[in-house]
């Protein structure tokens, strides 16, 4: 049996009414900023909109941020039963990925984290051994990244999380080391290079989507890819942890104009900076086998999957075209690819990604006030 | 139909087995405290365990905290029936508050907040009078703050959060503004007075039980109480922000010792300070009379309710007795009542209500290392 083509939409997820939201949100919050000055503190307004919120306390520019999971722990509770193995190290990582590589992509070094487990009942840390790996894992990521786990929420909600699920977020402080170091848009510059650098597979954004391609497939998670691995543990590679590449670039003297953290809208991401520039990719780095294996599975077409998912590059870093060898080398460094794989230029708001013969336009794209 | 005697735990709450995992977590949060210092930052140790998390950067004091709201929204989700409001604005303060009122407790001002609004299904926010009244409340407890509403995140978690709920929590960001603001535990000493802060009513806690009881009775959410509300309005009077108490105790040059939001564990949670000291109290605020509704209706024992439920108050300030005049009249001039309700003693752990013959023993709450 083949799958049908599947949409996002399709899969449960509506990013033109999600985005609706927060555009009513980001108004309102947008308005409560003089608060912060009532206190003697004061916004940095250009971060609004930006992946961290960034205040100037004190003469300090600290970030801070939440982000959640998604419903990645559902492959996990699937997968178990293939593996026997929980895979909440893995989770744990993605959680605390999704928090850390947004507050990074402003320039910020992480300093501490907070952990969000809510369950629908507090049965769910009844299996030792998932809570254990969860703890785990949690503890490693925030090790990885030099920051400190300073504390948590562990809610049982009955009647509002299903039973026997939970819903892993994180929020996160950093600080930004000199504002020099600040990325929230005022750096990017036409002729600037963007580095993409490799991401270890889905992360944590398009599991909708596999979810719903498992459920179709005969195998489902069972399935084997070309690499060997079955669908469901490709799924659960955990996601990169950014941070080192980012305190490895300022170690180098590298200074980013911007960063994007590829993730809900796939490559249409790269065009999240504010201002209208043109973003030309000349080379698309190598294709996850789990994202290759799901573009063809679920029909989809280069334009909509680039459109969704990160297709192998998880990261991005804009910077001076001259300082683009030391990226890729910082990140070879650390053990991660990465390619200079396009530029920046003067033009109509848009991502092209030559290769593919895709382009994006600005409409795809409404994640701002 | 007489509703039968309730327990907490009966009500979907097993409080031993989360402050199970909370240990496990904590533990492994505790040995990540290096890290930070590996950054150069330095966390404030005294902080691990309490309400929110310290960390001096950079020379200053920066506090943090993720809070949820629990299952209030279900609440509110049912008596919209009764009222046609949605009484999302009531909740909305119910989030900030549970966050903001733990992040008080250390002694910090706080400058920012990020919303965590987590639902099965982006369905939920096109109920525009819901996400508006959502929107509004939370700007406005802000605003009454005066903390800057930094952003959030609004996931659609379909096969996680029930259909049509929502998981609300918010994590904030604080400053201590001057080491002897901070009040992780060193300040208390015997002898300090013991100010009782009213509540509003059920505040977020004890919710669980609230709607187990709405089940039983004949008229649920509908029944009338003493004062003529229902208890379901009554159970929606919004929480009471206490930053604006906390600051209105600096701004009166009161330095408090220690500070408690009454939350989870009711009034055994007055001995939450690490030490062992003796709490008596001499005399109890009025109660709320939702909650003394909810006492008799649930056939709760005077001790199980104080265990579980604020019984009218809300938060505690702990002060030098010679300054305890001064914290009822900064709380009377901001429009609270507040009582000088007890002593801190030497001697082993435990709380003693004299008045209603009550007494809290040490291991009756466990939420530390």
């Amino acid at each position: 049996m083949e799958p049908t083509k599947l949409t996002y939409a399709a899969a449960g997820v509506d990013y033109h009414q999600m985005d609706a939201l927060k555009l009513i949100a980001q108004r309102a919050a947008r308005a409560t900023a003089a608060n912060a000055s009532r206190n003697g503190m004061s916004e940095i307004e250009a971060s609004r909109g930006e992946s961290a919120y960034v205040m100037e306390i004190a003469g300090q520019l600290i970030a801070s941020i939440t982000e959640c999971l998604g419903t990645k722990a559902l492959v996990a509770d699937a997968v178990r039963a293939l593996t026997g193995r929980s895979h909440y190290d893995s989770i744990a990582q993605d959680t605390v990925a999704a928090a850390l590589n947004d507050l990074v992509s402003v320039g910020a070094t992480p300093i501490s984290l907070h952990a969000y487990w809510s369950t629908g009942n507090s049965e769910w840390f009844a299996d030792a051994a998932r809570t254990r790996d969860l703890v785990r894992g949690w503890k490693n990521a925030c090790d990885v990244c030099h920051v400190a786990w300073g504390g948590g929420e562990t809610p049982a909600l009955n009647g509002v999380i299903e039973p026997g699920r939970i819903d892993l977020a994180a929020s996160a402080v950093g600080i930004v080391r000199g504002r020099e170091r600040l990325t929230v848009g005022d750096r990017l510059v036409a002729g600037d290079a963007i580095v993409l650098v490799e991401s270890s597979g889905i992360h944590a954004n398009g599991v909708s989507l596999a979810r719903k391609l498992a459920e179709q497939l005969p195998d489902g998670y069972a399935t084997r890819l070309d690499d060997g691995r079955s669908f469901g543990e490709a799924l659960l590679e955990p996601t990169i942890l950014y941070p080192v590449l980012t305190e490895a670039l300022f170690a180098a003297g590298v200074l980013p104009h911007y960063c994007v953290n590829v993730t809900g809208h796939g490559w249409r991401k790269l065009m999240r900076h504010r201002s209208a520039f043109t973003y030309r990719i000349h080379m698309v780095p190598p294709v996850p086998p789990v994202l290759s294996f799901m573009q063809r599975a679920a029909q989809m077409t280069a334009s909509e999957a680039y459109a969704s998912l990160n297709m192998g590059a998880g990261f991005a870093v804009f910077v001076a075209a001259t300082e683009a060898d030391k990226v890729t080398a910082a990140a070879r460094a650390i053990g991660l690819r990465a390619w200079n794989a396009g530029q920046v230029e003067a033009g109509a708001k848009r991502v092209i990604i030559e290769p593919l013969g895709i382009e994006y336009q600005s409409d795809d794209l409404q994640l701002r006030d």
